[in-house]
């Protein structure tokens, strides 16, 4: 008989959407007549720029044509789409990343996820306190997470690195010692950055203890100030110590075209192995690439006409989230992030949990939000709200919290 | 200092791919002049038909307008096209699945691999010799194939089924007791089916054990015998021991479009858990669905113009299969497969190694093939030809093989 893999039972019943999702589905049942306003899941609502939508009509007809179709994706992606990134995200940053240390993938969230693979099975896991779920999930599900306590909202075996306002969300160096290290900056859920200087003192200390941070830079299109860096890798010392996530989510409106790539510098050793090589090894024998015209779509971005019209989607999130902070902030709400992020972060009333100030906002104002502390203990008494919204209906959230 | 996963360094050096496509470049190098025809990887050469073109052209339209945009897709697919594979490849066949048994993903590859982190660690693997090794690599890699044997090509901890000749390439109930069977057919790289009844009798036994059958049906559209079935849900009792893998990948030449399914019954429970629900939260953890334009472009399959177009195009594939078939067995060659599937499986004359008579037909007629043992043991002494080329480039290799 066949045992199935038991970590899988020891997740917590209900994924954080799927209860937001619940609840509103029942207010909604409850009143037919009251609009929704969607400030809760990071999903983005404006169409893909038309030199995305150009590249995109142009490779499907390639695909029509037996003289310009194409089979089976390099599994490490297209070298005009990893040219483009190595040219644009890094070499202009004065990063040295070469092509052949991105590899392209189907997202962030799949490499978010998958990447714990190459990692040994009890190696030392520390994460934000709140977090972005799948960092924890996904070692949950290996085995490395322990027990997850429902008292207390945390995992035995996981390092936590609490984020507090305090120091302006931004987490500080562990006690215990980990093996692996997820940061994320811009962060979701909070909104918050680091300085270059303050990111250079976490490289400096995963290479002192041969740590490996795995850094999410799935929001680095929303940095609006100059210290605040765009990738690891402007980091010194990064290349020993650091693998990125980068997404073409945000950047460019492709949640629903699905397209990220993991960057491994091959001077990223440990045990006398290139985690390079081991990353090659594991999308080879479990990924199959990108769809190529969804590689084309993503080169397009990068392009003249792409760069302008997505810095101009992101101008326009942007400006939502100036409205949301100056909003929240103008009705007496503390407010963090919305400057260098997408996610504005909202201190909830006096007395009111996360659960309460979001059923408030849901109950009264028709808004959905997400609950801070579905993002783990330390997001507790918080809300985030997300800026991808329309315009209207971003305006409109706001009028209707004001009217409260 | 991070650990990394040592399971990674117990595979073997070489990937099959890899080293046959290191041979060729050297081969290249050496003869400039010489035209190269390759029989070898399973890559379809065809475009996509005009149904597909004319859906990917629709949908990319829709995305680059806000009133039909389509963000983040459903972690398990689009209901249109889970339904539309409900009702085509399994009510129209009398099999008992419903849309919501589908999960959509990014091609079977991807699934073949990753299916196995919610079986237990310990779960004893059963797969047929010689393999697609996605299988066996993917649960190396989580450590339940044990060690490598360099001598012997097999792995310590897996179960192997020989798959001989006289038996027509089906494997044989195994003597040790699994808990995972990997079965593939029409099947790769030999070519070979099973009746209705055969797969019954596997049906049986995975029920008999509790054990649970990995189904991998990608070839399923060359079947042209009316007693192999399509699906082992053709099969009484498989909704409570089988898994399915689908692909679009040879159906419908969607190698570089990326499309695939895997269908889990709810029937289908081990521990008192419904595998369905674990591979659920696998995916809604580490994937974020397959692009909305690739799954219009797979519902567009099922349409009536869609089906005709594929139908021909599977028609074109198995007329070269025909001919190589037909052409092989001409020249005194004993040949299998190639009736029901993309694939020729040739004998190597007497005394050649797989590898030797790879290395004929590379130097002597410019053809690339793929030598059975790279496939396992028992692949030693065949030869891997595959019907995915042009017309013209498979006549043109059956002529030169005839000329050797």
């Amino acid at each position: 008989m066949l045992d199935i893999n038991q970590n899988f039972l020891k997740l917590p019943g209900n994924y954080l959407f799927s209860t937001i999702a619940q609840k509103v589905a029942e207010f909604s049942a409850a009143h037919p007549q009251q609009t929704l306003l969607r400030l809760g899941i990071g999903d983005v609502t404006q169409p893909l720029v038309p030199a995305v939508i150009d590249a995109l009509h142009a490779a499907v007809t390639e695909m029509g044509d037996a003289a310009t179709f194409h089979g089976y994706p390099p599994d490490q992606g297209y070298e005009f789409l990893r040219s483009a990134m190595a040219e644009h995200d890094f070499a202009s940053r004065g990063c040295d990343i070469s092509a052949d240390e991105v590899f392209i993938s189907d997202g962030a969230k799949s490499d978010s996820g998958n990447l714990q693979e190459i990692f040994g099975p009890t190696a030392r896991i520390a994460v934000c306190d709140p977090v972005y779920p799948v960092y924890v999930d996904s070692n949950a599900m290996a085995g490395r997470a322990g027990t997850f306590n429902e008292n207390t909202g945390t995992w035995t075996d996981l390092i936590y690195l609490p984020c507090r306002a305090a120091t302006g969300f931004a987490p500080e160096l562990p006690t215990v010692t980990p093996d692996v290290i997820y940061l994320c900056f811009p962060n979701n859920p909070t909104g918050a950055t680091v300085t270059r200087d303050e990111l250079q003192r976490w490289v400096d200390y995963a290479n002192r203890l041969g740590a490996v941070i795995v850094y999410d830079a799935a929001y680095e299109a929303f940095i609006t100030e100059a210290d605040v860096p765009h990738s690891i890798f402007e980091c010194d010392g990064a290349r020993t110590c650091a693998i990125e996530l980068r997404s073409f989510s945000k950047t460019a409106g492709f949640t629903g075209l699905r397209l990220g790539a993991t960057i491994i510098p091959r001077d990223l050793t440990r045990g006398g192995v290139t985690l390079h090589s081991l990353w090659a090894r594991r999308q080879g024998t479990k990924f199959n690439g990108a769809p190529y015209i969804v590689q084309r779509a993503g080169e397009a971005v990068y392009s003249e006409a792409g760069r302008q019209q997505t810095a101009a989607q992101v101008a326009y999130y942007l400006d939502n989230a100036t409205m949301i902070r100056e909003g929240m902030s103008g009705l007496g709400y503390e407010v963090f992030g919305g400057i260098n992020a997408p996610y504005v972060w909202v201190t909830a009333p006096a007395g009111m949990t996360s659960w309460a100030f979001f059923n408030h906002l849901l109950e009264n104002a028709g808004v959905v939000s997400t609950p801070g502390s579905g993002f783990g203990p330390h997001g507790e008494g918080y809300l985030r709200l997300t800026a991808f919204g329309a315009r209207e209906s971003t305006e409109e959230a706001m009028t209707r919290i004001a009217n409260v």
